[in-house]
């Protein structure tokens, strides 16, 4: 099955450039239709332009990033494009995946399924890193694929952070993260995610899936930027863990140039943190996809 | 029946300030439970600041301009706290009230009613020019009210440029406004609230809630900014009518330095159109607030 073409379903213009949503159907989530927000800078009527991708959390869409995390005004400054794909697939239809919102429906978890309940539909790691830059650029959309770096929230600062160590065609040159689920193999959120989706359980997630085991044995140079709020409650319980990826990184000998961890003193879990540093992660990932 | 205190719901630290919502009985509506969000700027951890007040347009609640608007940043850099109340009452009960989008809940049209099925609890105008400035002074919460500016978008558009014209004690140092609704007695949306919440009709409006009636008539200084985009679907269906208003002051012989109205080319009705030019409205009311 192929991919059908881009359908734009809204257009918007914003800080000087466009914000489009555009729907198609997707092979990688098994046939269902896909969503996904694209912000074109005024940059991009000229020239091809990187692109950050905005991995979103649990219970949210690609609409989340785009309306609530003051992204688009510096994405706009700096000429860097954003794409906002969706959490998880939609409407597959599979017994169970509507009852909880941390699994199934807006918890995809940036993964491949591979119980076979979920592998057909639940195929998010290749929807992101392989679909939509090719569907994108089949659509003739102005975007230097080779210039690609990611970042997320909550799930999906987990996803941006799995990504980018795990990538083995180093596709994204920079990674960071709003309060992410930095360890999930060690808290409530991933193992119910992993034992629901994964044939192999904990150990094909710790292999792949939990940024914290992902750095302890990464070789090359990073460049990660991690912010979380000491008011956070999901933090307080235990969920996101960053003290033991923090701790991992300098045990593998990355240093505060490389891996950056920030406790941000009462903040919380809310898009009014992202949106605080916002302008913070997009200029660091402007380093690297302006370079 | 007195105000009962304020009661804070919920409080999210943001841009190094304090975003809270808080719920209070309130008169002017009547007895309802009434919301708002206010953002506390850090200056307000050691000085009393000035406020700038957002009215939200048809259908929206004291959230939207809070997580859309993009307004907390400049306002905690400049110094200013931000007062987002709801846009009607909630929970009157009178029939009809819940029927249209454009009339009732969620469209209080900041006016205070006089037919007597409305007249209890449609009191927007006094709600903002008057009770929540006492309930706020009444909690000990750091603010300046002799410094108070207004704005908003479309039906908040109207109320911002309606409230600072009509307002006998000088209330507010300057307005601005997105999309408003700007010549209401001459379009649907007007028409259809002015016969609805005033026992006078049309002539009521005209004396008391028509930005274009009431600038003509006008005879201080003033410092008024508006911006509408040509793209806007309600502007192009004759909800809007900016060209009317500045018409009406150009007459009145206000000059574009005291009253200027910006078309946006391309853009829509949306919070992508607002957040394009937040920054700017808060730098124009700070040369006000802060002098």
């Amino acid at each position: 099955m192929e991919n059908t073409a881009l359908e734009k379903m809204s257009s918007n213009k914003t800080f000087e450039g466009e914000l489009i949503k555009y729907k198609f159907k997707s092979t990688a989530l098994g046939g269902l239709e896909a969503q996904f927000n694209l912000y074109l800078p005024p940059k991009s009527q000229n020239d091809k332009v990187p692109v950050l991708v905005y991995l979103a959390g649990l219970t949210c869409t690609e609409d989340n990033g785009a309306q609530k995390g003051s992204f688009l005004s510096v994405a706009s400054t700096q000429g860097i494009a954003l794409l906002f794909p969706d959490t998880s697939p939609r409407g597959a239809g599979i017994e169970g995946e509507d009852d909880d919102w941390d699994f199934g429906t807006g918890a995809g978890f940036y993964l491949n399924a591979t119980k076979p309940k979920y592998a057909k539909h639940y195929n998010m790691l290749t929807h992101i890193t392989v679909e939509l830059p090719q569907v994108i650029k089949d659509a003739g959309i102005p975007i230097d694929f080779t210039r690609q770096s990611i970042f997320g929230h909550s799930m999906g600062g987990h996803g941006a952070l799995t990504l980018y160590l795990s990538s083995s065609t180093k596709q994204y040159r920079s990674a960071s993260a709003f309060a992410p689920i930095s360890n999930p193999t060690k808290c409530p959120w991933g193992k119910k995610a992993f034992t629901g989706y994964l044939q192999g359980g904990m150990e094909e997630a710790q292999n792949q899936y939990d940024a914290t085991h992902l750095i302890a044995r990464f070789k090359e140079p990073v460049h990660i930027l991690v912010d979380y709020g000491t008011g956070d409650q999901f933090y307080k319980q235990g969920q996101l863990l960053p003290e033991n990826f923090l701790k991992a990184a300098r045990d593998a000998n990355y240093d505060e140039f490389q891996v950056r961890v920030r406790s941000q003193e009462g903040y919380d879990h809310s898009y009014y943190f992202i949106s605080t540093f916002a302008s913070d992660h997009i200029h660091f990932h402007a380093n690297f996809l302006k370079s």
